[in-house]
């Protein structure tokens, strides 16, 4: 199944200059969204992963159900302010500013296979600060999974030299 | 499978005096994950449900899961200014303040056999502004999942008159 149809391409948004890639039109399609979770399935059935760790918001869209899947925790890396106990925290850029991401002390038991989801690999900034915050814990991070990659932003560069997997690339 | 020893219980955030439902614990849990889902998807396995709206951010952590085994779509009902096309919007008291919510105009097909999902009922304030979202596109709300209900607050007075269901009550 080609997905790149099932995404939406909107220009000039969040600011002038920008194509936004709009995943709201795969997530509509149920064949689509299906197909993209036993992708991800696929690719990470034989790799014992414990926890799948979701960036805040559109990476829980893709990290719970592959979780479910796998028979994997979900853990949520959130904004500031939003986890109720005591966090670890990481600042980082991301492509229109700064920001902060959090995750539980608690998140994980040490020693736990932890993958990290996102819906997009753009300046791998995000995706960096959730790494850290990975390591925080004392778990041992997999690796990464993205539904879209923007090869010329380089954000692999950014990232641990762990395997990267994204299913749609430009 | 009891599923209130898996969520812990917070007192004083996000400020003095709530005691915060904390489903982290839960989703840290693939039996405790797992067996949420499978709730939800037999309650509505014969619901003829279109799409499942969730609502940002708890809410896309069960929908789209619910969604993908009910091979129906996913729709994210969104803070302002995360969905680039073109939204309705409503305006809502929240539990701690006030807050406004998007969806896209095109979110559904007219005539779609829409579900709102959010991890919790509280004062009812967000479901009924979802609710009256997904009237705003034309499309057929059949009722309302949530994790979590708190009664004393007595959320479902503010629901559009419809099936309500929650999994854990307090």
């Amino acid at each position: 199944m080609d997905l790149k149809p099932l995404i939406r391409s909107i220009p000039d948004f969040p600011k002038d200059g920008i194509l936004f890639r709009d995943i709201t039109t795969l997530l509509q399609n149920p064949d689509g969204l299906n197909h993209v979770i036993d992708r991800l399935v696929e690719l990470y059935a034989d790799e014992s992963i414990d926890y799948v760790a979701g960036i805040e918001s559109r990476g829980f869209i893709f990290a719970t159900p592959l979780a479910c899947r796998l028979s994997a925790g979900f853990v949520p890396i959130r904004k500031p302010g939003k986890l109720p106990a005591a966090t670890h925290f990481t600042e980082y850029e991301l492509e229109y500013g700064t920001d902060r991401l959090e995750i539980h002390q608690d998140a994980f038991p040490p020693g736990s296979r932890v993958l990290i989801v996102d819906d997009l690999l753009a300046t791998g900034g995000t995706a960096a600060a959730a790494a850290q915050l990975v390591e925080k814990t004392g778990s041992h991070l997999t690796g990464f999974a993205f539904i879209i990659e923007l090869l010329d932003l380089g954000g692999r560069q950014k990232l641990p030299d762990l395997p990267i997997q994204s299913l749609i690339e430009y």
